[in-house]
């Protein structure tokens, strides 16, 4: 008998279940609703591509034709899905019923808009799909002043994008920092300053009130201050979208996100679902640092999971484990790149952090194009293991964080770092000693000097 | 009373035990012997000083003076160590004698030169210290067509650099592919391409048989072929510097470097020599991923033994451990960078070794400057624990390859790395899923099937 699998949702995860359940059954039938036009993309992209250093048509990897032809997966578009009954095993979408032998909801993240008038105004935007990003560029034609609200990684890159394109650029963020909630402040001062120099101008501890004018845009309102704007990009961080999962009854986890079993199926009242798997933005994971819940919501999660349900979906066998979510984020020439727990989040577990930090280059000290790089990098204060670590530098953020996790999430010491971890050393690419390795030294002595 | 520390070399060992040394003890008297003329540099930087690519003048980080002004470390520049004394604790150089209460013996290592005929020639050079490097760029000036003997690391660089002066380069390696000691044949021979690219011409499998000509060289002989040369270059491999050990009657390893503990003292007839340590290319080290010894003779790790070496000399604690020795290279527009065993390294452990491979871009498929990136990982066929890897990439290989020797000291199974491991992510400086995980999944494939 064919295997019936429908996924809901044509983002990371979900293309990723379509693809992996391919490969794991191949003569399954296949169909994924999405209410999105485009699929097998990356967000992501999106700052670049509206400064237009990529190219729309480029971002798209493959068109839903495609899937039908090569892959022999059925994609609804702009199809909104109305209902889903895990008794019948059926979903309703567009007036019709559909069977499915497994169900893979991948419904990702909704833009958290705070309740405050005026965000239904015209020059009102934020960022979810790709055509998002085209109607942005096309509207920035005629504005002069944007406002970005929320300083979080989308919303700088999104900022120093429109600063790119010439436009005045003013960011809006209620923490006192950039980057609240994965940056330390030392940190993301760093990259406050870096974009300062860009002409971006910051407004902090401002909560956005009020999204003013007539039809359209013309201010906003953020700690009672009026700053004129064109446009309004709302950056305000993404929420699990669970209006699926919450018709079911599936329980909801400490987080927002629905909880999952490592199978990536949800729980009802504290039951496992048959036949359902969850992934994606809409879930919420266990962290591989502290004990307890954590969101990852990033596109390489998203992948890791979308493959798991998928796999399971097919009838295959597949775990997903507890994770440490590294990011890294490029603005201009500065990279930031994080991984495990921030000050702010290892409080939230409380845990008590102790920190280490150095500064080095990129390259060698004599060698062209040297950059700066800064490391900084947070211990459990009780069992000395390693737990979090950010990195700000001109070049090779991305494989020192990702070194910085797979050291995280082996559960190893400062100490034991300092003494066992080795860097391969060439003069254009790397110091002798390594920053990362200098700031487990920095770390490893006030560990000594407790 | 205070402490009298001698050092003898100069290298990336020698001046970090002297550092260290001063950390640890801020009275001791600290005198580094060395036959070099200038200290505080690394000899890595070579090609590219050759190439003008690096100012020689930026290449010395501290000269003589300021170690004596600012660390007061004495250092006497020119001066041969005659002979070494350890019952009665002395050093003999330049017809003195200097007592010490610890020696530091950091001798490094000599470049082999195959026993033929002509290597005495005029033209005929090596690369063991700066001015090696100064001698070679003056004497190129009149150099129409350079030979290279051996393709290893360093002579690849060279090759390179002499090409990219516009010399005719030809190498010559008696093993038939380049890297032959750290590198795979399938990733070898992607560089040698690389390499041929440029102009480069690779004579393999020929041992090179003499060096000919009249006072200075006009050829080169190897595999009963001559070729017309104005230079030779000898890059055929270094040998622990020994001298001074062997006459102190130290126990030498089965690789020729000196049997050092972890405090890194050596050993006479089986029994711990007190007072003296032993650090950088003079010493054989043991493997973090096999059981048994191995040589590492990388600056990174010069620098690590000459920390412990001068920690310890100075009445401090310190050891060193087991290591992976991950390097990398950069040749042109390649970075080639590896891990732990290859296979034939593994093979000489008596281990079978299973290897995935895969390939993908350094940044997102339609992102700008995204290049190649090919990643090989070989794991232990019993254990699946993995034992190397490597990488070559137009970018990006030097944290990638961190990476993996963190998973590898960790003793993780391939199984373990693709279940846990993740990445970060963002367009301009990585792939959604990175080839490094990709890499790894063909290797689990491979179990799997077998």
């Amino acid at each position: 008998m064919v295997k019936e699998i429908i996924i809901i949702g044509s983002g990371a995860a979900g293309m990723t279940a379509a693809s992996s359940a391919r490969r794991t059954d191949p003569g399954a039938k296949i169909t994924v609703f999405t209410e999105d036009t485009d699929v097998a993309y990356s967000l992501c992209v999106i700052p670049w591509a509206i400064e237009g250093k990529v190219a729309w048509e480029n971002i798209v990897m493959h068109t839903p034709d495609y899937y039908r032809e090569k892959k022999n997966i059925d994609i609804m578009t702009r199809t909104n899905v109305d209902s889903v009954d895990d008794s019948s095993k059926t979903v309703s979408a567009a007036g019709k019923t559909y069977k499915y032998d497994s169900l893979v909801i991948a419904t990702g993240g909704k833009v958290f808009i705070p309740p405050i008038k005026g965000t239904d105004l015209r020059g009102v935007f934020i960022i979810r799909a790709l055509q998002d990003g085209k109607n942005i560029q096309s509207y920035l034609k005629d504005v002069r002043k944007v406002a970005v609200c929320g300083a979080g990684v989308i919303g700088l890159e999104m900022a120093l994008a429109f600063s790119n394109l010439g436009k005045e650029v003013t960011v809006i963020e209620m923490f006192d920092q950039v980057m609240p909630r994965i940056g330390e402040k030392d940190m993301a001062d760093h990259i406050q300053k870096y974009l300062e120099s860009k002409g971006i101008k910051f407004v902090l501890s401002a909560p956005v009130q009020s999204v003013n004018g007539t039809g359209k845009v013309s201010s906003v309102t953020a700690g009672d201050k009026e700053y004129p704007c064109e446009m309004v990009l709302f950056a305000t961080g993404i929420r699990a979208n669970t209006d699926i999962p919450k018709m079911l009854g599936f329980d909801i986890g400490q987080l927002g996100g629905v909880a999952v079993s490592p199978s990536l199926q949800p729980y009802r009242k504290g039951g496992l679902v048959p036949n359902v798997y969850v992934a994606g933005d809409v879930i919420q994971c266990m962290s591989a640092v502290a004990t307890g819940p954590t969101m990852s919501q990033l596109g390489s999660s998203a992948v890791k999971q979308g493959n798991v349900a998928g796999i399971n979906a097919a009838g295959g066998k597949a775990l997903y484990g507890s994770i440490a979510s590294p990011w890294v984020s490029v603005m201009g020439e500065k990279e930031i790149a994080g991984t495990g727990l921030s000050l702010g989040l290892a409080s939230w577990y409380g845990i008590e952090a102790v920190w280490g930090k150095a500064s080095g280059l990129t390259r060698a000290r004599y060698y062209p194009g040297a950059t700066e790089m800064t490391v900084k990098i947070l211990a459990d204060a009780a069992s000395h293991k390693l737990i979090g670590a950010q990195i700000i530098a001109g070049e090779g953020a991305t494989g020192r964080i990702n070194w910085l996790t797979s050291a995280i999430i082996s559960g190893i010491t400062a100490e034991d770092f300092l003494a066992r971890s080795e860097n391969a050393y060439c003069p254009p690419t790397s110091m002798v000693k390594d920053t990362v390795i200098s700031a487990v030294e920095d770390l490893c002595n006030k560990f000594k000097a407790a």
